[in-house]
Formats: structure tokens, sequence, C-alpha cells
């Protein structure tokens, strides 16, 4: 499978085989015989912000800093500026502990919780679009090539999904390539551990795409932003509430992305059509994700 | 496209029509010509216990009594033989308050919440299995006759999701009858609007099979569980600690159902295979709702 594509421009790329991440369970087909296949592994990681506990996310465990850092910092617990002084993560506990100069305490904000449509513990209600006052989202553009380009390539870059199913991903991309691939078996983990990524490496976001595999709901779109990354494409569907505020916010939201098909619902202005779609190959059955209506 | 499944056996349908569950929007597709599409909205509901704030829900909004009461229930919340004074819906507020005759106070069970993968503030994970010790789920059987026409029928029922994509649908069925069938912006809503309306009608659970849209995470093993339904199915895949409860708890769980194709990876011992798979046609185009590999 790895001669599928080319992984070789990606950061990170997903790594399938490696150990932990998936379990080999025997069940029965519809003939009833004994059929063996791959399942991948859910595992709880509970995130400490210094000495408070915040929350236990359900994870395939991998990249538990990223995805302490990207969780704290989507939720608006860690600001831009933080100074992190260390991150502790122990496998044998499932804890991971991100520690900051700055003394915080989030007991109130934590007593007020979001269950958002799709998955997480969200963001707090009240406070969902806070963190996002003024933001400007950059005027860059994108282009209609670079998102067949990455479709194509995420579809065919070996990964969780192709070897097990049952995961979402998330791949933060640069023009027509993509940089940082993470599934995990929430959608909202893959998105935090992009976020994680991008603070610990100093990413710039103005210039970035973000495509996932799961819905364009409100809390998609608010992470997006709050990441500061001005276009996010789905293979996906929206929901009514995803597009206001990405009208609301200026972010360019494509869906409904396959094959030769997408539609744009907010920030088109972003958009250069420089691809002819009858040129695009509809998806084949090997490449086909899967339906384009849901997540 | 109501001619196209005799939905007269629901006892709940979904209705795909009805106002406020769905929004046109315009935007552009691949070609840059207009587009309007439907999609589903999603509101924010804030459910109270008595007099204490529990958690905001991200719905589209329909059934806030029963996502009320079926959400409490599967947080063990509610007691099985809780008296339920009142349930008073105030739509302006975007607020449900469930009223019972106990003085309830979980102030310390919400302060610890998990993040589970898929969705939804989940249970407490030092709590997950709570309720559930000594659990006896029915010794019934469950016929893949029974499989195979339900998923013909649920994926032929007008709905949300053939409607507007973007959505969840959660199925109670009796043998080959599907009865009350749920969607929802999140698969965890869907499923506690179920638990509602199987508390309020006094519905028994022991004979029941649970079909669901979404992945089977542990969360969806344990609600099901919850709600005393020996049998839960569907479309989509496993994670490896899914199958390890439905074991645990002696649930039959069937996944990746399409077309003739299905696995058993738990509780095998319920299923009668009275069907030839041979004899079942695989999903056309228009029956085809996703891949069976993901959510």
């Amino acid at each position: 499978m790895v001669n599928r594509t080319n992984i070789s421009d990606f950061v990170i790329a997903p790594d399938p085989g490696r150990d932990g991440l998936t379990r080999k369970v025997t069940g029965r087909d519809h003939t009833g015989a004994l059929q063996e296949i791959s399942v991948v592994e859910e595992r709880p990681l509970t995130i400490f912000l210094n000495a408070q506990e915040i929350v236990t996310a359900m994870t395939i465990g991998d990249y538990p800093d990223y995805l302490a850092l990207g969780f704290l910092r989507n939720q608006g617990m860690l600001l831009a500026d933080d100074q992190i002084t260390a991150i502790d993560y122990d496998a044998e506990l499932e804890t991971v502990v991100v520690r900051t100069a700055r003394k915080t305490d989030y007991e109130e904000k934590m007593r007020k919780k979001t269950r958002t449509s799709g998955c997480a513990v969200g963001t707090v209600f009240g406070d969902m679009m806070e963190g996002l006052e003024g933001l400007e989202l950059p005027d860059c553009e994108v282009r209609t090539s670079w998102l067949y380009a990455l479709a194509r390539t995420i579809n065919l870059t070996p990964s969780l999904y192709l070897e097990a199913g049952a995961i979402h991903g998330t791949v933060l991309c640069h023009k027509d390539k993509p940089l940082v691939y993470m599934e995990d078996v929430g959608r909202h983990n893959a998105v935090d551990k992009i976020a994680g990524w991008m603070l610990s490496s100093g990413e710039a976001a103005g210039d970035k795409i973000l495509y996932t595999t799961g819905r364009l709901t409100s809390e998609m779109v608010i992470k997006t932003a709050m990441m500061g990354i001005p276009v996010l494409a789905s293979r996906s569907g929206f929901t009514a509430w995803g597009i206001e505020i990405a009208n609301e916010l200026g972010l360019t939201l494509i869906g409904r992305m396959r094959g030769k098909r997408f539609i744009c619902l907010s920030g088109e202005g972003r958009l250069i059509r420089d691809a002819d779609p009858d040129l695009i190959k509809d998806e084949g059955q090997k490449t086909a994700r899967k339906g384009a209506k849901n997540e």
C-alpha cells in the first residue's frame, strides 16, 4: 500500500501499521464463516492543565501531546501567547499534563459544557465564539485545482481509515500539498491534534487549507477559525448553523467534495476556478471513501 | 418519495418536511453555477434536571422532551424507577426541564466528564459502566432475514438524511419492523431520543434490535445496554473497545451491514441464519447510504 501515493511531502502522515493503533478481531461474516478484521483502538486520555483535570478524551492514542495542546487551545484555555513550560505524558496512567507559566483556573468555564453535534465535550456554548472577536481571516486564494489534487492524494494515502475504517481524518494542507494528516475515533480529536502540532511548530495558518472527512458543523467551523485557517473543505455535508457562522467569520466553506463535485457555501471570493471539472475523474470504487452527503 | 416504502408500521417515522428541521441555502457548485441545497438545522437545547443545569446539546430540535429524558437516563441521572413529575420545554429559551419526585444532585458527577469518541458530553469515565453491574441481556433470537428486511426498509424510508444529509439515524426495531426512527446531528442524540421514547411509553427492551448508522464505539454499546436492548446493528464499523464491552455484556454486535454483507463480532449465539445471503440484492446507487467502513 505504501507505494500507492507519494507520501514524502507529508510532515506527518498516518502510520496505520504502528503498534497499538489497531487490533485484529475475529467474527463471523454473512456466510457464517470466521473472518478476521482490523479495528481501531479507542482508549481514554485524561488531559490536565497545570493542576486541573480538564477532560477525558477517547482517542486512538497517538500524539497525546498534540491532542492535549490543541484541545486546550481550541477551547480557549491556552492563550496564543501562553508559555508552555512542560508537557508530561504518562502512558500507564493515561494522562497528559500541560504546564504553563501563567496560572490557570477554568473551574467555572468547565461547569458549563456544551454537548455538540458530533463530538466532544464542546466549547462552552455561551462562550462559543469567545476568542473570535475581531478575527480577520486573510484574503488568500484557493485554486480548485489544489482542492482536486488534495482530495485525490488524501484518498490514496495509506491510513487507518483504509486499514480499519470507523475513524475520521483531518489534514492540514498548503496549496496542493497535504502536510499533516491526523486520524482519530472522534473527528474533533483529529482537528485538535492538528491544532496542537501547529502550536508546537509555530506553523503559519493564514495560507493553509483544512480538509476533513467529517461534517461541517458549527463546532468544526469555529475550531478552524480559532486556528486562524481561512478555508475548510470536506467530503461531507453541512449544518445550517455551520454555514451561518462561516459566513459571519468570512471563512471559505466547501463541502460535499466528491470526484469533480463540490459546493461552496461561504467565502466564494477566495475560490479561483482554474480546473476544468470535466477533466476530473469521478471517484472509482477503490478511492470512494463514502457518501458525500453524510459524515 | 413518500411512496417508496410503507411507513405505516412506524410509531414514529422521520418527518423531513417538518418546518424548522431543514433550511434552504444557496452556494456555488463545481461548475460555478448557483445551487440551492437543503441543510439540517443545529440548535442548542439546555437540559435541566430539577434545578440543576446539566448540559447544552446541539440538536435538530425535534422531540426535546425525549432527548432530555433519554440523555438523563443514559447518563444514569434518571433511575429506572424515578417518578417524572413534569417535563417543561421552553422553545424560546431553548431549555427543557425534567422534574422528578426524587431530589437530585449531580454536581460531583458532572465535574468529571468524558469526551467520547464520536460525540457527546459522554458518560463519566470512572462511572462508565455504572448501572450495568449484574446486567443480564435476554437470550432472544435474531433472524438474519429480519436484519436484511430492516436495513432495506430503513434505507428507503424518507428521512432527513435523504433530504439533507449530514445527520445520523437510529431506529428501534422489533423483529423485521422498524418502530421508532430518530435522526439528529449528533448520533448520540438520536439514541437518547429513542431511550426517552422508551421510558415515556414503557416499551419493553428485551425483544428489540437497535439499528444505527453510526460507528459501534464503547459509548454506543454502553448506551444500548443501559437501555436493556440485547442487539445493536450498524452500517458502520467498530472500535476495539466497543467490541470488548459488547462481549463482556453479552450484547450481540453486528456491523458493516451493507447489502448482503455484515460481520458479527459479539453475541453470535442469538443469530439465526435463516436468510440466504446470495438472494439479497447488493445495494444500488439509490439505496447506498455510505461506505460500510466508516461512520
